[in-house]
């Protein structure tokens, strides 16, 4: 097998491993929080305002965590610096 | 076996797996969320207005994780640059 | 073993490990949803309207993840383009 | 081996493990709704045509994840269009 | 081997994990709906009647999915169509 | 090897590990009924009959689950249909 | 190796690991019962003896499955028929 | 390797995971009985007679798990009724 | 290798696992009664000498099982029937 | 292969997997704080800017561990030293 | 390889892997009980010395569990039967 | 391959593997202290700053084990003194 | 290769290994033990002296079994009596 | 490979993997330490400084399990005898 092939069979692996584990600790964790939101505002429905932008806040840098590994998924599959330095090599 | 070949089948593998795998965080975060607005609901009624609101933006936050999952899983069966690559080199 | 037969048999493996392991998480999370439904209307029979309707959306919600897998696993089996491709190219 | 038995062989272990692991899930999310489903009728005996209304439509859903892996389950053993192909392309 | 003697070994193993591992969540299912309609029978004892309906029909379904599994056990057993086919083919 | 001699190899495993797994969850799960079937007698001790009654319905529905491994089981050593195939055809 | 030996081979491992994983769960449930009895003892002191009753009704239950795995296991060491026709094949 | 070899090496194996393993749960399971125990009398001191009476009865039940995998364990390295057969037939 | 030095590596793995795995149950469940004596005696402070007396049947009980582990790992090293025979047998 | 194919299939798989499993925690540990926030918010609205600054201190140590994990991911895909090396040593 | 070679290096990792499972159960157990035992001397100061005695007691049984380990593995490095026999048996 | 490849090869994985596990803990643990620090201040929040002083030395502790983690990834990507005796030897 | 070298490699992996998983569970027991007494001297603060005598008695008995595991360590690092007697052996 | 490779490739994956996995017990403890100690401290203000004291403690004594990891992982890379021996020897 020449050297394009088993980097390309190694990036599709590892970009669809990486965003299927990548999710799940984000997941979890985002309906932890907005579960915990809910029942904030049901508590002090007063508060809503703030407590929505504390959560919004809270999601998005929990959300980062999913995006650093799209990112790195996206990147293995369509801006792979491996993969563009043997397809020149090889002149493929 | 042919690059073409290698490159479907760890396609197909990988594409199974990624959403198999990465819709278990998902759709338990999802879960946790809709029994707690459930619960806040019945706690404070006259918020419902307020609290599916904020029910509704968290689903498609957790949501969203779901889908960078099905997104990977769809470019490696319909968009695979890998094997575009592989069928166009050998021509087949 | 040829091109088509090992399409065929990875395609048999991944739907269904598929839809085997992407079945659990949303089974559980609608699990989840309909006990604190249940519980939610036995304390407020009032709201049992307002918490039904907000029930169902998360329920689709969470089902959705189930049917991203099955989807996958029916694609894998009755319309794959790896093995459309090589059936095609080997003439079977 | 021929192609014919090594598909053959291959959805035996599917179909099995298809069905045994997906049915986990399920029945595990079947488990806690009938349970809280209890509960709450004892806690409101008045409203147990509302509570069990929601278990059965709840039940079902969830039931539909189990069907999902049976329907699969079925298709590899009886209409198996991996199968039917080699066993028609063998002539055997 | 033989093709018929590749599909008895691997029926017998898939036989036997399929009902192994499909009894695990519909048991421990069936445990927790009966503890918790003792619960609540104790908690109401004039609605024994109406909880022990409840109960019979979750367990019911429940007891469905364990029942897929011992179905498929038992096709696997002694309506095995992929062994019917090789023992034909072989004129055992 | 000969064919019955695989064929009783991996019967004897798979008997073995079929009820050695599938009595997991039913024990389990009688535990837990048993367990809250004396709480529930000690909170009503004048349901006593009541109590039993579901109780004794409830552990049958359970091991009715450990009944299907054993009954698997036995088939596999004592009525394997696989077993008498081979020992039939090569004349043992 | 001959037929004997690895049947004689695979019946020890089987026998022993059938035996230890199966107390496994019944050990468990009859902690958990046992355990119960006693808090309901404490707490009914009157009803000791209806007590004592379930819980002995409950325990042979739960025995019963470690009893299925120790008669699967005193089966593959000293019943065990395919032990048997190889011994009685090979006129050792 | 001579069988008698074999045999002796995985009784070896055997005796040791099957007491390993098998200690686990009954082990854990008179752990809970005791400290249940200990936690009824300290709230009924007046019953400690009959609590103690009950305890042993169902330390008694667990311990008897423990004892198959002892017994287990023990024929295999001293009553192994293959490793007879095969130092009898070899004239060892 | 020669058969004794077989027996020889085989008894050494085998006797530190068993005492390793062995202990986990029973040190867990010792620390369980333990502590719930603990809690009993600074709950009733006159039944110490009762509770004391109960703590310590059964831990008696519960330290058998870790005994048992204790003492297959020590006949493997220091009274293996087999590694006596193979010893014997090769005259060494 | 030569060296700096072999460095690159090692570098994709390590950069996805260490930003995946590295996000796992951070994630689950963001969503705990971000929980407990919008929980002490709701039961202390007076003090929602200091529990807003506390909060964002800790995620900022909390995220710090997920950047260690990106840090060395994108070290491995774009600046890795020892792919350097061997680009530079084997003049591609 | 000769005997010795091979009984070092098993004794080696036999030893080590000895000492480091077995010291969880224990450990987690004393710090169970230690931990109990601070709450109960917190709740009942004036029994703190019979408190301690029974702690002592206590600790002293969990940690002979972890002594049976560390026996063994100090038998496996420093007086190793086996090790004896193949170093006095070679001559070395 | 040469001995420096290998180097890099098991550098870079283990680098990637150390900084990935190794953040689990240190991150959860934080979680941990930041979400029993925010309930604290909204319990005393005229404590808020021994609680916040008490919190940072805290994770300053807990931060140091994953900065250990850090360190030796660092170490082994850019200061690994294998590599440089490898590269330095064989002169590349 | 050389029996030191192999002695060597097998004594690096398990030091290491004995160590890290040694350490799991005694941090676990001393982070409980420690937390507890936190708490009791919070209940009781003029028992802050007992409290604290029990807590050192206590970490120094958990802290023991770590030491058992850092001595192996450390053994198979500096005191190797499997080493010596190879290199003495070999003359190296 | 020569020895001194062997030891080197050994020595990094040990390295790193001592770290990584001897930090999550420490980390974890750690952070429920704190945790508490936040709790004491919002409970008994008064206290604060007996508490401090008592968690520095505590810490230190947890954090000396990290360290004797992070000590074996920097023995290995630094001050390794098993390296110094064989680069000594093979006078590289």
């Amino acid at each position: 097998m020449d050297a394009a092939l088993l980097i390309g069979l190694v990036s599709i692996v590892t970009a669809g491993l990486t965003i299927a584990i990548g999710t799940i600790g984000p997941a979890l964790a985002e309906g932890r929080a907005v579960a915990q939101a809910l029942a904030a505002i049901a508590q002090q429905p007063d508060e809503a305002a703030t407590l929505s932008r504390s959560l919004f806040v809270g999601l998005a840098m929990i959300e980062s965590t999913a995006i650093y590994c799209f990112v790195v998924s996206m990147i293995l599959i369509f801006a792979n610096p491996f993969w563009n330095h043997f397809v020149a090599a090889a002149g493929h």
